[in-house]
């Protein structure tokens, strides 16, 4: 394990709550070299695929052995499994409900392993029913950031839970639909098509040779957010690949009522 | 001390100014092996009784030795002293305006000590009087981290500031009464109610036993919350200990209007 | 360069999606001997002028060396060009769109250098057109903490961006106007009125010397919050060194309806 080993949050606890610092003062107090680095607290309550797609665009952002611990977790205490997925890079810790459902298409099924937390002696002692974040998916990355095995956790899985995620449909093979999957701080509305979709169209990605439309409108991509400057509602294929619709210096989500589950065409022209 | 000491911070400074920020450079200015944690900067503007919950619900899952610096101070600058507590455990830093009033009740009163900061050549040279988390309660913590000795900073008091406590009260040998103290982000309502305070009314304490009321309406003891699916207003013993109400993947707070200082009753069947 | 070298980060990403915490992930996968503060993610939407502010008025706080990174940056992936400022203390890494201009004001400009950071083989190698603070800004943070010169980055430039920043005007000898630059979490608003501006009409600065004047009322100043208990708007010289009005326990801009250029007048009595 590295020297100085890297642990993720991301979580629905909010920033009001002690929450998020009790699960550091845990990890700390069992791994005093873990670096522990928020992604986000701030995941829609109870929103299993908002977290989801959140770690599913970060996680290739941090250091080789990264562990990052995911917990939106509506069955805590209940039935639901906590779990470890492994991984050739990096590690992922938190309840079996789905949340990991976008890690696992990332992944070659032969790449990745799902271990069901059962070894409870790695748990917090005075373990309850309502905080698995402190109480089992903390410690467990701390001692796995300390280099205990992860086949010491638990058994492997293979009827873990998954989410159904937005698929992109090729209608013809000069247009294929998706649909917006997040809104973020600026209200730019990404979506799930991206660089390799627009590939399958078109073996030269030129921007000029794609129609986007939203909402029975044209729009046209720009090459940067600035270049649309006036232009409305326009495209961008943004820096996680993902085409994305934006108004440059405003938000189109306000704007132009655009929600998650809104669908968005790609053709050829 | 340590080699990596813990530092933590309870504010209600919120997150768009730089005061949160400006602590911690102050902090590893000093000190650069200071590890600091946030514990939240959401507590509501100038509610010391909010601070001295969250503070008592923490402290007790970071490493020995942590100190934790809290600052709700609307009397900044003014008379009220500056304190450091030291107890068996940890250190608690911030204004004598009652913030450790739930921490004094924790530990037995031989066992803690209040030191008012006087020792003026720790604090930061400038030393204003709107911002002493800068100037005085972050230096303090970073030079007590180094292992400067507690009676150093100042002299021993006896007559620190309190605030009043909503109290259990045992109306018979069969109920007792409480209150909310605190709503999360979840909007669950967090009562003062223990499991201890469960002991006291019977030696078994198995849920079937109790009978929770609250706005007059009984309340069923959950295991976890999915378990009250479908079941509106529930309860649960939750991870702190604490007699919880809550609605399943809902507010309870927003659906049934609970605001802290309602009173929940307990009673034996 | 430093053991613990320190970056802090400064932007208007918020804290919903992950953009803060890929930078992090970025920094810690180049150089995991960094130290990274937040100072705030929650700077306007857009807002450059803000940023200016608040990093201005930060920056002195943390130890010599340490690195500042700012973004607030809607022309990202366009012309405008990114940048590094070197000074005798410490660096600022950003967008060129007069986000320092503050920072320029505060130091001779025979002590800093900027650099247009053109090094790309120092970038993040999959760099897009819509994040440079993880792409670049974030990478050559990193790599400057490492201890890699600053004339390695890019070319020293002298047409970089300056935007207006409200000035003090001096009336007469006896009145000075200033503005509001900002108003705080606590609703406390902040003037661009300094001490050394005081001093500019008396050599004996005593608050009982001055008159403030704010929308056609006098206020007074106080020496600490508490101080102006039940006195409505008052005004304070704050840790800051700004004087800046306030309510005792209540938000100034909320019950005056005060706003960002306000007009502050101070004079002699």
């Amino acid at each position: 394990m590295l020297e100085k080993p890297i642990i993720t949050l991301t979580t629905d606890f909010g920033l009001k709550d002690p929450f998020a610092g009790l699960m550091k003062g845990i990890i700390l107090g069992l791994n005093p070299n873990a670096e522990i680095i928020d992604i986000t607290h701030n995941i829609q309550r109870h929103n299993i695929f908002e977290a989801s797609q959140v770690i599913a665009m970060s996680y290739k952002y941090f250091p080789p052995a990264t562990i990052h611990v995911v917990v939106v977790d509506p069955g805590v205490g209940g039935e639901r499994r906590p779990i470890l997925v492994t991984t050739e890079n990096c590690f992922f810790i938190g309840p079996d409900n789905g949340i990991f459902s976008s890690i696992y298409e990332k992944f070659n099924p032969d790449y990745y392993k799902v271990i069901h937390l059962t070894s409870s002696h790695y748990f917090l002692p005075m373990s309850g029913s309502t905080f698995h974040g402190r109480d089992i998916f903390a410690p467990v990355a701390a001692q796995l950031s300390k280099g205990i095995e992860y086949h010491k956790f638990g058994e492997r899985i293979d009827d873990y839970e998954k989410i159904p995620l937005p698929k992109i449909t090729l209608t013809d093979n000069n247009t294929l639909a998706g649909a917006i999957v997040s809104i973020d701080n600026f209200g730019n509305a990404i979506s799930n098509i991206t660089k390799d979709d627009l590939a399958k169209l078109s073996t030269e990605v030129s921007k000029d040779k794609f129609r986007i439309t939203f909402n029975n409108n044209d729009l046209s991509i720009a090459d940067y957010y600035a270049e649309a400057k006036g232009a409305g509602l326009s495209a961008v294929i943004n820096s996680f690949g993902h085409l994305e619709l934006f108004v440059y210096k405003d938000s189109a989500a306000d704007k132009f009522g655009i929600k998650t589950g809104d669908s968005v065409v790609l053709s050829l022209k």
